[in-house]
């Protein structure tokens, strides 16, 4: 059996690894457009800052892992041309060679591409792909002032850490605070609250009109001086090879079942290019992120071998931190809730970190979502120094199975002084919404 | 409506409040025992080691909040000397006088007590309570050379403090590694090496036969130079009061239903005082911690005030930090599986805390046991620097609803370079028990 996979981000290569495992005896070759495999994105703020030196760090295994340990065939500056998903046929270029590969199962790893500002304006960077991480360092250390362009994860971190190297920042972003697609209106504020008292400017209600050599025009007639453009506008699914091949979903990648199947039963998709069923609403929902790349990865590749996993659907738990604060959410924001036509009630906390009397930590904000009629718990917020991540995970599962606030008030929570608290702040966002 | 409570500790409280919230007309007394209520008993350690130096930050709020905001009667240094709870009537020592008092509902909130040491030895200290809280300081600060007895989440913590005081501290355990009461031998050995490299001389598989003034004798019949002892073998629930009248459990703590009902339907148990079922076997289990005692004190106050909450059980989600390094478990370890006649299979997972390129953070470790049978996730222990607390209420949510080693595969967990990983570890741990 011949598996090939299409693209060797985290996606593709979590589903050649599993693929391996299922079918020991399979030919698997994964095709990767850049010369990185197996790679970070959420790393590249991180090196632009200089918080590590080493380029190849962004990279978890390399090619000779993949090759020597697990006996999968890895093709770098490898990119698929054409595709042919009837005859099971790809044409790449390997190397400046054309080359056609037949498959037998094929997975769909092509990840996601960022959204253009201003159409191609050569003088924007982008800082998606760890393959533009040294060119935008470079860029960014040469300048004086930089204007980030975006006030989502990625915008933020970027700015955060331009900062951090000295720059004059200024962050636009379209919305009424930063992150504004993911968090509601009272952590979204603190956020852009943070972001302003540690000197970036943060524009907002505003988009670029003009990118100029020294200067930004923005929407409002404004100008911003800068010496470099970053643009962080979001992503789009990368589905140009599949186009008018597989069934696309209403957010523009690849639709795929619970198996991560897309269209034909020979043929999966995973990772960023795919679009999934959100647990919550049951309607398609795109997130293109780690987790989900890797998870989807497995279950693709493990079926793609003759294996039968479900992937039950996605809640979209994104996180991401300004300095020393982590801001996060999981499943329906008001937003989303108010979209989906779902009448929900919400509850808010805030309370320090630590116990009162232990030294260090701030302040950890919890909001929840449950629906009105039911309790039932269809999203959550978190905002803290510490424990953000795991907190997330418990609103996740609660949302998963369908937890009232009265069942997510009674999940034993541990506690330390340390890092916790006896009420802890899930807990007591919890217990504002239960019925006493 | 007369609603009293005996003891004013977190349960009582947090009773009080609850049934105030539930009950607006009823009257509601606390009688509490020493002079200080609210309190954390899980600060001790801290306090002794100067990590704060108010003592009144041990009491989360103090008896003027309770009466004037909550209009709560609470007596100090009021104890409850005889109890007829058939006749529904209390006999109490309040400043000197004995006081009579009647109650319409009970809810008792006696807590636990130090196990002692060689019965009663003057020359041992116990830091259970607050009130113990500023002896154990002097005697900590006058003292070169402490043994602390008692290798649990408290002689740890302890000796932690001590080690930071610059004292020689002995550290005295019973078990084959520190906390083997709650940590399989994986997690309890890191921690024991922990506590070892941080030049605290444990003494493992070994009992205090003898103090004396200035040196401890051991089963092992070696001697210990300590000019100062400080017990933390354990403790037991307060049951005086109620022994006889109201139905004990078989770890000797008073039985509830889960309304939390003890005998009768107008008397209540909460907190450490009480055993309840716990969530995987559904045997009766004794966990004191605060959590639970805030959990069942809002049960007990709003069942005594007429209301009609459940608590379902518990789990025993506990934590503590040495140094830098939080250790927890949640549900059953392997002895207690073992014990409750559970076959089950483990997994083991060990990463850093971060991703790769991102500074700081340390290891984690995740350890999950499911049954063998069904794959059901019973119980999981976790270490490591950051979002421990989280990780483990994840897991309680799974164990809470029977959720497989698949199941808790799919939970959407958040990740962020800074404090997670792409691959969270909980998941990774699922993943080594999944059926692929």
């Amino acid at each position: 059996m011949e598996i090939l996979v299409i693209g060797g981000g985290a996606a593709g290569m979590s589903a050649a690894s599993w693929a391996r495992r299922k079918a020991p005896e399979a030919r698997i070759t994964v095709l990767e457009r850049t010369n990185i495999i197996s790679h970070a994105p959420c790393g590249v703020p991180y090196y632009i800052g200089g918080l590590f030196k080493d380029y190849w760090l962004l990279q978890a295994y390399d090619v000779k892992f993949f090759r020597e340990r697990r006996n999968i065939e890895v093709l770098t500056n490898a990119e698929a041309e054409e595709l042919d998903v009837r005859s099971r046929v790809v044409v790449a270029r390997v190397g400046g060679q054309r080359a056609k590969l037949e498959f037998d199962r094929l997975i769909v790893a092509t990840g996601a591409r960022p959204r253009r500002l201003l159409s191609a304006d050569a003088r924007v960077l982008y800082v998606h792909h760890p393959a533009d991480a040294e060119a935008a360092r470079r860029a960014a250390e040469a300048a004086r002032e930089v204007t980030v362009v975006g006030g989502g994860v990625l915008g933020v971190e970027v700015a955060e850490q331009l900062r951090n190297m000295g720059k004059a920042v200024h962050l636009v972003h379209r919305g009424p605070y930063l992150m504004s697609r993911d968090l509601d209106e009272e952590l979204g504020s603190a956020l852009t609250q943070m972001a302003r008292g540690a000197g970036i400017d943060v524009r907002l209600g505003v988009t670029v009109s003009e990118v100029n050599d020294s200067r930004v025009r923005l929407s409002d007639g404004s100008y911003l001086n800068s010496d470099l453009v970053i643009a962080a506008v979001g992503v789009e699914p990368n589905v140009d090879l599949v186009r008018g091949q597989l069934r696309l979903g209403p957010h523009g990648a690849i639709a795929v079942n619970d198996r991560m199947e897309a269209t034909y039963d020979y043929v999966f998709a995973a990772g960023d290019a795919m679009e999934h069923r959100n647990l919550v609403t049951g309607q398609p929902y795109w997130s293109p992120l780690a987790p989900i790349a890797n998870k989807s990865g497995l279950v693709a590749g493990v079926n793609a071998a003759g294996g039968d996993k479900r992937f039950p659907g996605v809640l979209g738990d994104i996180v991401t931190r300004f300095e020393g604060v982590a801001f996060g959410r999981v499943g329906l924001n008001e937003r989303e809730a108010r979209e989906a036509g779902i009448r929900y009630v919400t509850s808010i906390i805030t309370t320090r970190s630590r116990a009162r009397y232990y030294p260090g930590g701030g302040d950890v904000t919890v909001k929840l979502l449950a629906e009105e009629s039911s309790g039932i718990i269809i999203g959550g917020q978190v905002a803290g120094p510490e424990e953000v991540i795991g907190r997330l995970g418990v609103i996740a599962a609660a949302i998963m199975r369908r937890m009232t606030a009265d069942d997510l008030f009674f999940v034993e929570m541990g506690y330390h002084p340390s890092s916790g608290r006896a009420w802890d702040p899930v807990v007591l966002a919890a217990r504002q919404l239960m019925r006493v």
